[in-house]
This record gives C-alpha cells, sequence and structure tokens, in this order.
C-alpha cells in the first residue's frame, strides 16, 4: 500500500476532537481535492467513525493501536476495530507514544494483516534505519532537536534519511517532520526533495487553521508542481 | 451520579466490535427497557460514536481514558473526546489495562470535571478500599480468584465488599462481578445483596450471546423484585 | 516493624552513588549516633551491598523493588536479592517510579514476607490514605505542590494527613517531606508535629553536603527534644 | 570493545541471587580459566558489587539500566552506578524487560559513554537487523519459537542471523540462544558456527548446577577447537 505522493499529515493529537475536528476535516477535505494532494488526519478513536463518513478525500488514521489480537485486552485498541470504524491506516511509535521494538515489529504485522497503512515515526536517523527493517508503509524522519524550534529540516538532513531508508527498503515513503510552522516551510521541505511533510502545531497554534490548512497544502502543490510538472 | 440500581455490566473487551458488537447493543438495548435493568456496555473507543447513536436505553461507557488535558497526547485517549462521542461514563483500572495510584486519582477528578461517571476495578477488598478514597461512582469488587472460574462470589464476600467500601463512602455503588456464566450465577448473586453484577466471558462465549443476554437480564429482575418488590 | 522516631530519610535518587554516597553514607552513620536520630539512605541497587557492610547505624533501604518472586523476571529487582545484599527496607511509588495498585499491593505483601520494611510515598491526602489500606509501615506524605518550592508542610497540614493516615491504621509511621532545605525547614516540620522527615534536594544540592546533613540531624534532635525530653 | 570468542552467557534472571549466585559464579570463575572461555554473568543489580570482587575471570553483567543521566530518577538504575560497582557490561532488551526504540538506542549510547559492553537481545531477524543499527557490541539471536523448547537453533538459521546483522556492522558479535539444555546442545550450535551461546534454564533447572555448567564450557572449547584449532 502507498499513498500517491505528495501528501501531507496532520496530527491534531488531544488538541482537537469532535464537533471541531470534523470542521477541520471537513476544510481538509476540501483542500485535499481542491490542490490534489492527499492528506492524513490523525484522529483520536473516538473520532474515526464520524470523520471517516463525513469526509471523502482525507485518509482517515487512528494515532495509535496495539498488536493484540481479537479476545482479551480490555482497554487496549485493537487493530480490527480501529479498520470496521474506517480508519485505512495507524500510526506507530509516535515520541509522545513511544513501542517497545518488539510490539512495534508485530503491530506492523498486524496491521498488514487487518489491511491499514503504517505510519512510523523515528527520532533519529539509526531509528529510522532501524525501523526500515520491518517494512511499515511510511516513516515520518523527525529530527527531535527541531520540533517546535519552528526551524524545518534543512535539505542535507533531507536527502541523507530519505536515503539511508530507501536503501534498507525502497519501497518504505519517507514524510519529513518537524518545524513546520507557515506554507513557506512546506514549500521549503517539499523542493528540498521531500515526498510529504506534516504539522502538528503548526496547524493547531495558527489563528485561523483552516486557512493556514489551505496556505499550506497548496504550498505543497506549488513546491511538487515546480520540481515534476514543468 | 449514580446508577438507578439494578445494573449490569457488559465488558466486550476486544472480543467484539463494529457490526457485531452493534447487533449485541441492540438486544442489551431491548432487554433494558423490557426488563426495567439498567445495562452498561464498555466498548472499544472506535465503538462510542455509533453505538450511542443507535441505542436509546443501555450506558455506553469507554474502556479505558487517560488523564490528560486538552492539549499534547498523540495516542492517549483524552476524556472530553470520549464525552464528545456520546459516552455518559468510563471504566479504570481493570486488571487487563492497571493503572498507577496517582493517575487513577486524577483519571476519577477529569471524570468528574468532563461529566463520565467511573467504574473503577478493584481485585481485593484492600484495593476496592483504597479506590473508595478517591471518590468514584462505581467499584466493581472482583475476586481475581474467582476469574474464569465459573463460580461466583457467595453471600458473605458479597457482604463484607459492599460494607468495606460503603463504610469510607456510602455513595458509592458495589457491582459483583467474577465468575457468572448464566441467569442462575447472576440470579445468586443479586439475591446475595448486591445490587449489581455484570460479565466478560458468560456472554462472550455463550453459543447465543443474545440469548444469553436476555437470560441474565431477565435474572437480574427477577431476583431484584423477589427482594425489593413484594 | 517500626522504626524509632526521630528519624530522617535521605534519597541520593541518581546524584549520588559509589564512593561519593559511601562518604555521604559514613557521615550519615556518624550523625545518627551522635544526635540518636534513625537515619533511612534510599540507595541505587548496586550500592546496598558495600554500604549495608560499611555502616552501623544508618537504615540501608532500596530505592524500587518489583512485587515478583524467585523464578523469572530478568532485568527486574527481587526482593529476596535486595533483603540477602543487606537492605533493611524499601521504597515504594515514588512519584519518578509509579507503580499500579495491584503491584503496590503485592509489593508491601512480599517485603512483609522477605522482611523489609516498606515506605510508600503519597502525592495527596487521599492517595495517603488509599496506600493505608496496604498496611505499608511508613507513608511519605509530600504535597507534590511544595516539591521544589523550599516551603516545608505547615503545621496544618501535617497534623490532617498524619490523622488522616492513622485513623485508618495507627501502626503507619508518617514521614512530612517537601520543601525542606536547612536545619531550620527540618526543625519546623519536627515542632510542628512530624516523627520524621527528609529530603533529596536539600543535601544533594547543599555546598557542603555532610554539613549539611550534620545540621539537619542536629535539628531533628533540637525540636524532638523541646517536645517530649524537657 | 569485543570479547574474544568463544564466549558464554549465563541469565540467572531471579532464580539465583546472594550465597548461591555467589557459588555459581566461583565455579563460572574456575571454568572460564580452566577451558580458556569468556562467560559472561547477568546478575541482579544488587550482586555486582560482591561477585565482581570475589571473581578474576567472569565478566559481570547487569540485567538492565535505564538511559537516565546523573540527577533526577529515583527507582531507575544509572549507568554510572553499574559500573561504579564493578560492572564491565549490561545485558538491554530481554522479553522480560522490553525497551522502546528510542530508550534503547539512548542506552546504547550511554553504555558506550560509560564503557560499559552491551548485549542486547532480539526475538526475531528483523529485529536482530534492527538493533544492529544502534552499533550494540554483542546481539543475542533467540528465535522466541525456541525458548524453552530444550530444541537449539539449527545451523541454517544459525548463518543467516550472523549474516544478516554482520552485514549491517561486522564488528556486532553474535550469541545464539535458545533451547540449551546440556553439553551436546551447546557442542552443536558452536559446531554450527556461532561464536558465542548461552542458557539460563539449562543451567537453572538442572540437579546439579556447577557440574552442567563444568559440562557446557567443556563442549564450547571441544566444539572451537575442533573447527579452528587442529
Amino acid at each position: 500500500m502507498t499513498i500517491k505522493p505528495p501528501f501531507f499529515e496532520i496530527g491534531p493529537k488531544a488538541f482537537l476532537y469532535g464537533e471541531e475536528m470534523l470542521k477541520l476535516a471537513k476544510a481538509a477535505d476540501k483542500a485535499s481535492a481542491k490542490y490534489d494532494v492527499r492528506i492524513i488526519l490523525t484522529l483520536q478513536p473516538t473520532d474515526i467513525y464520524l470523520l471517516a463518513k463525513e469526509t471523502q478525500h482525507v485518509l482517515i488514521f487512528a494515532q495509535h493501536m496495539d498488536p493484540l489480537h481479537i479476545g482479551r485486552g480490555l482497554g487496549s485498541i485493537l487493530p480490527e476495530a480501529i479498520k470496521a470504524a474506517g480508519a485505512v491506516g495507524v500510526m506507530l511509535n509516535h515520541a509522545e507514544k513511544p513501542m517497545s521494538i518488539s510490539d512495534l515489529n508485530k503491530a506492523i504485522k498486524r496491521a498488514d494483516q487487518v489491511g491499514l497503512v503504517t505510519i512510523v515515526c523515528a527520532d533519529t536517523i539509526e531509528e529510522a534505519q532501524a525501523i526500515a527493517h520491518f517494512s511499515p508503509n511510511i516513516i515520518v524522519a523527525e529530527p527531535t532537536k527541531l520540533i517546535g524550534t519552528g526551524q524545518p529540516s534543512d535539505s542535507q538532513y533531507i536527502l541523507k534519511t530519505t536515503s539511508a531508508i530507501k536503501k534498507i527498503n525502497p519501497a518504505i515513503q519517507v514524510l519529513q517532520g518537524a518545524g513546520i510552522s507557515n506554507g513557506r516551510d512546506v514549500y521549503n521541505v517539499i523542493k528540498a526533495g521531500a515526498e510529504a511533510t506534516g504539522t502538528t502545531s503548526g496547524i493547531m497554534k495558527a489563528q485561523d487553521p483552516e486557512a493556514m490548512l489551505d496556505e499550506m497544502i497548496h504550498a505543497v502543490r506549488t513546491a511538487w508542481d515546480e520540481i515534476y510538472n514543468q
């Protein structure tokens, strides 16, 4: 399973849920169609059902799932339940929800069984390389040092991480995150060679999140067209 | 917040989700109205929205939530998100999802802020007494030794745990669990003085879960009426 | 098992270990004898053996142990191993090493079996009351709000927590912590009615930790004598 | 840091500690010298100091450590404290003490800083490859399926894992574990091309652990000489 590049991930974490999240999801749905850019929304599990039903273009992901099988496990998040609710993918191993090596390996296998796209977070280049051996669909290469600095990854880091990951498994897609605060940052990251990027705080903390979302998705398209469609 | 006794909790854990869970929830909805018995369903978070919308009488609970506040916390389950999806309560500290003392204390306070009923599990009488100091709405007194034995708590244990908890906080309701496998067990527990009971495996592993559910809820009503309505 | 009051706990956490810890332990040993005040040292597990051998008066405690039994459990800290190395007690449930309700309950039982004194941390009055039902030997009542403020608990808080705990189990000893930065703070806490107090940062961050230790233990004795020995 | 092959790891887990562990360590010390085979003992942290002092040839390892730095972290195991107590290495990520990807990466870096040899456990070939990117000194390739079966890894598995790991980082040494119950198993694993093997249950559950230890270390030497010293 691959997502046609360019794509963009919005991580509302525990900032947005319910009605407000639905509103942002509809704006993302519109922007996705308008600019022909795939948008991943990583949601609170309670929002998956409604948002999957109320949107057409965005890709609904869970923020986490456990590697358990149908049966016991009260309080765990079951892969089959996420899928049944309408999710097409799941994020794993975010810095705020770290997984053990063995659980991550199993969760990626469970996602493959159930038919969920996996987007896995890595803090360093070595972690990205390590995770590549588990064959997720997408790796988020997010240099921890840059998170919250408003300073996006530079061209050299982007090329270095992308090539390190693809050398191990060329089928893995790479999302370059961290430090995205406006359309200009998005433009620069895509121009530097990324096939995808994304943000949480850049949108959550914007005065007008929907306007910022449109600006960013527009920037993805502009940068992408300047490289590939001229 | 109190739930009018008698009541009954069904814990589908990670056994049931989606369409099958909806079907069982509708049967529970019918049984709740038919026998005038409150039924708590503790669901996978992804099922909360749909089942809250599609049912009228059952009480939709989450299986777990984290004590975090709106903001960061990717992969955590936000109290406000559960509530917004339609849950009226949350289970905490099940043996399959143990919480630290401090997190449990905070989660109960968060539930109170947000307006969610709390049902908290205790493995032993001392744990039930300890938890009573955090003032949850309901405590599940489930002697670990009896889980899966098909042997329900006896009258003496029921009176002992109930009085131990109520001595600390008389407003806390007590659910007597463990070892319920059919209507007869349910009848015996309620007759022994419980205001509530419940089961996971008794229904999940029944050949006809919906028929078993009806049998059990009927038994709650019969036993209750024999004590209080004659 | 009770510790003759007044007593004092020093928590080197991960600040001190090895030679430097041994040096501080010897100073504590001297102060304990000089002022007839019991001193608990909560150590890194690797320091237990040597310090138990090289000291005579201080009470050697582990910082944590797991509730497991002899057998499997690589990487866990076995109660019997702590005891065999020379510890007389163990701290449990510190805010930096929180335990689940069930594990804490089991660990206290294991300590009783093995013959280790338990000193259990509580963040709030409700948590102290909850923990009292597990019958540890000592509860540390440390209002989280005051940690690191350099502002010790006041007389009212001390009486309130002590009475709340003793009402549940009068055999439990209460250590009043948080905000101790010098001999004056120690004096005030003991004069306010505490039978024990302690500090980490007050000693670890002092310019001359051994001089500060002597000052604090001297203050315990002075305050205690003013109340009970005149 | 490399350990001169052939070598052998004995993991007493929480089976042995104190006097009994010291007795086994002395037998291991003798066998190590007698057969010129390096022996790693992974110990409860409380045993490190004494056993490091009382042995000459065995390599004293901790069963686990946390990636923290000197400072706060009560209840954690500080790398510097392990080293100061006399350990020369540390085991990480055993199936009974799983670590997050990020913590494992950091713990290996901390071990390098402090000067501790790292021996890291992997459940599957992909996990071994992943871990190889963090450059530990030794990887334990232990197919989970074989643990406790009394059936050691076969020649093909040994060659496959060794080459998969060395392809990523040829400096990493590979220990082939799982299913070792007597000298014959040890002989077969070394003859199949392993540079190291080891056992927990094979020795812990033997009627005469010290005799079994001697038998196994003898087998290492015999097999090794048949390959390399003839």
